[in-house]
């Protein structure tokens, strides 16, 4: 919705609220104008739809923080339990550190980089809290404040590399990863974040991917293939040319960390709509829902055919593969096309993690099919089956713009996590693989109590 | 609230919106006289009000959906860890299916399957996104759009079959509660559900229940009386006329998943106001948290005097009992009797465990008395405490909707899963519930670090 | 912000609506003047924002709620497994009393109580739902209903009580802790809170805690602190003078409440606005992260460099300490400064961990360090780096401020636990210490298939 109708009252009022904002972010020291501008700007008619809009966006970012409980959840469960501890650090790291590096740089490398003659190429960032935000702010599609726009997008940046962790989990070596996940957050994240949701020449041409399924998960995905790459399969993993299936350690803690995901979904498309608006919103919720359910079944029933059993992974996974592939299409595709969607993602994941495993691309927790696949999968459908405005979506952009990240997501990763592997190596020994990475990079225990040594 | 005041206008808006939601369903091909009537809706004086109550309803969905993560952990928390995936698979399933066959049929036939000369009695359904819809839009009432109305009432559908999913946990058969579930789901339930919320014959008659005692509980509480019934008890749980208990195998699970279920119970009540109406919302959270925290502490003493020891299940099945003892009376219940619905739930609930268990009715998770008993006293709680107008929520009309409405599920599962025994069978084998149905069913562990096999 | 503006109509629609409100709770007898009057109010300019304000605290209150649950799984899994059940138990029947005490008698006492008379000193409690509320509910700041500020407290309240529970887990005696845990929270609580936020002598002199760094968590921390020193070490934690360290029993469960009391606090500090005001609660969720995020990453690396290793749970201590530090500055503390607050607090409470096991202060969770001293830290932290008024949130009055609340608190204890000692005793026998409170207590297992006796 472009709320036309609002605009000169926004304009002024958040004109006011941005000057002032600018001036109280300079120490807060003339705090009077910033009162008086932002009092009149509540009083406007657009102030209640900003209101709304704002506090909408908040709650999608706590819906998307929680995203990272069910990374969290979801890779150590689908790990042995030997590596938990190390799986749960990786994870509080990330988050901790994906905020404050986006807060550091990023957030204005992603996108007010674009507004300064960049010729949409490449952003420089700088500490968020800074005056070239107000350009962002007074346009029309401006329905929160500066905050909560960093606020929302800081809880995406991370994902990302979050994404990687689960890929390179039971065999990395933390410091290692630590260091790459840093840079992958800090600066390639925002790079081609910054293509299309910072205006740059993604956008320019048409390429269209509502809340992220090139962005967030094709990145991640395709970030998680190079270093998977680099790093090789778990020790006993692909024995004598036979496939070894290594069991996660807890479905419960896999299952909850599905539904969780999926709960932080609806902040991750839902707030995508940027706005309150409830025809958009409330569209986005359907579409979600419908793919992701979906993606369920198209998964357990795909795998119970083909596998002769019903898998609970697999149904977990096919969840998650319906709420990638409708990420990039939420808000442009009817909701009988998200149902078809979700269950083409559901299937194809099956056949993905099937085939990774039998090329010797060992993916504990699948999430190249699931995030990298299905990404890829998901910015096609948009132009499949989207309703998008004329030369928007089109499957052409699509495909270039999801494999252009894709691949500057891949060759980073290649280069920064080669790199690593020359000067301090990426991998930890195989006597600390055998005995866990808990002990290894942790000297803790996840289940002292259970634990074999008991 | 009856929002008189704004009803012009919101007529006016909303049927612009709605006539213009029809066409730009019909394959969007209409998109710009849509855009129009939903911006001049979008300025009317209501639009404030219609957009906060849309966006509450939808964040109620988001709660309502992590009910299901609710349910999954508290019943596998209650089970046996040979049974853990089966009880997750099922949670999984049956969310994704219910959502989708909800879609396809279930809303369309218990919401506007009465305006069309059905005469109250029976509701055709069919694929929810049609024109149909309007007319419940255009109604006083319509503080949402018709997408959040299917996605919050989606949410709730399948909560019926999860409850039935853990009073048969541990020996039911999966393909034939699959079927099962799916049936219930699609037809009963919401043939039931438009007795009272489509209109129908018991609406007609002053039948109450706000959120669904009866008509969500007590109907997955009988049905799963049912299927108990005729799939008689675990193995080993009545030996020599004597009760042996069966441990549910992790108690952080259990009560992981009633705070979840307590957490999603704001959005089940919460978003049974239809809008955000200030007072009414806050009401209906002080009396479901009241209610809740009044049935926990009733269960805890009462266990304790009559078991010895203060016992956690008990207190857990308490809140529950209380959540659902508040939900037909949540909006008429003034706060003080709140506390007492909630203590006389909590009091019934842990006297109903033990009264099924000595007639030998083997429900792993106290389904039926959490459900079907306290959802048949919340039912009459409103005829007791509720402050309802003239001629609605009279105790006879209150124990007819209830007991119509659960001898009808008692009757549906009866039939349904009484064939689905003579045709395929709906219990594993006794070898298979004594190796666990994990390994029967999915070929998989819950635990494989764990295991006894370890 | 003061919404000047809207005072008028808020003063006269208010007025209204707590007048007819106060009616209402009289029986509901007189119901036509209320709903008159409250659509009166309805439709004042101020209308919309009340009610998006009144459903961010309600939402607000759903989150604060599902702190309870990241205490009971942080608390449970950094406990041994013998302890579990009792360690739930606990916070289950916190969240119920505490709830519940509140309505009876805590609300009123800590909030009107000054309101007539008391010169602000104490405060006589009574239950909630009554005509003395007109007084709060007219004034500039109520964009609330009188239930939803009740609702939102409330959830507040126990969290005392529970920070206790985890200092003295795994050998406290049931029946003593629930007896104190009852009284602190009905009597203690409402005290010290009414010194602030009842306006009483610390609000007076200028003190400002925004959140409850004092309120709630210092207060917290230093009951913890004087329980301690009552109930002793646990066995074998100091044995000839060396410290031994008693193993958490479940990571991913430490680490999920970890994640979810970060959730909750976005509710904790995001709803101490209050309103819905844009600008506030965006800058609070802004402060709130970053600390958070920067207390995680100061206590993972002083750990790492102190401890050798990178300590999974003093990194969640760390996001706890940051968050906990932040809470009596959300609102007044600049982004850049928030970094440097949550940073200092991540790196106390590694040394204040330390520091407490050296003198041998047995805390199993790090309560009151987490929550003491970066409690008195944060509160500091408002006179270091926060842009209050005039006069208020002085170094001074910030260290009074917190040190009589902590005072207090302890003083309360030291009498209350002392004399439980001396008439029922509050620690379990050394039997029921070495094989657990969980059958000792409850006569329960948490584990019972991965139990040692199995």
């Amino acid at each position: 919705m472009k709320i036309k109708k609002y605009l000169p009252a926004l304009l002024l009022g958040s004109s006011a609220l941005l000057l002032a904002g600018t001036l109280g972010a300079q120490e807060m020291a003339t705090e009077v104008p910033f009162e008086d501008a932002y009092a009149a700007f509540m009083e406007t008619p657009g102030a209640a739809f900003f209101t709304i809009s704002n506090l909408w966006l908040l709650i999608s970012a706590a819906l998307v923080f929680i995203m990272h409980l069910g990374f969290a959840t979801v890779e150590s469960g689908l790990g042995q339990s030997k590596n938990t501890v190390n799986i749960l650090f990786k994870n509080v790291f990330i988050v901790c550190m994906g905020v404050l590096t986006y807060a550091f740089w990023g957030f204005n490398a992603m996108y007010p980089g674009f507004a300064e003659g960049s010729a949409g190429v490449f952003a420089m960032g700088k500490w968020f809290d800074v005056t070239a935000s107000v350009d962002l702010m007074t346009s029309e599609y401006a329905n929160y404040t500066w905050y909560t726009d960093f606020i929302f997008q800081a809880m995406f940046a991370a994902t990302a590399a979050t994404i990687v962790s689960g890929a390179v989990a039971e065999r990395v070596k933390l410091s290692s990863f630590m260091i790459y996940a840093t840079l992958l957050v800090t600066f390639a994240y925002p790079l081609t974040g910054s293509w299309k949701w910072g205006l740059g020449w993604l956008d320019m041409r048409g390429f269209y991917d509502f809340a992220g399924s090139t962005l967030v998960h094709g990145f991640g995905g395709f970030a998680a293939l190079a270093c998977v790459l680099i790093l090789g399969p778990r020790a006993g993993k692909y024995v004598d040319g036979k496939i070894k299936p290594i069991l996660g350690h807890s479905m419960p803690l896999a299952t909850t960390g599905v539904f969780l995901l999926f709960l932080g979904w609806f902040g991750f498309n839902g707030g995508s709509v940027l706005s309150a608006d409830p025809y958009l919103v409330s569209l986005v919720f359907v579409t979600t829902t419908l793919a992701a359910c979906a993606g369920g079944l198209g998964a357990i029933f795909t795998s119970w055919i083909f596998l002769k059993k019903p898998d609970l992974s697999m149904g977990l996974n096919g969840i998650l593969a319906g709420l990638v592939g409708i990420t990039a299409g939420a808000d442009v595709i009817a909701p009988k096309f998200a149902i078809i969607t979700g269950l083409l993602a559901g299937i194809i994941v099956v056949f993905s993690i099937i085939f990774f495993d039998k090329i010797k691309i060992d993916d504990p927790v699948g999430a190249i099919s699931v995030h990298g696949v299905c990404g890829v999968f998901g910015t096609l459908a948009v132009g499949l089956f989207g309703e998008c405005a004329e030369g928007v979506g089109g499957i052409g952009i699509q495909l270039l713009g999801t494999l252009s990240v894709g691949a500057t997501a891949f060759v980073f990763s290649l280069i920064v996590f080669g790199l690593l592997k020359v000067v301090m190596g990426v991998r930890v020994s195989p006597e600390e693989e055998a005995e866990g990475l808990d002990i290894g990079e942790h000297g803790q225990e996840a289940y002292p109590d259970f634990s074999a040594s008991r």
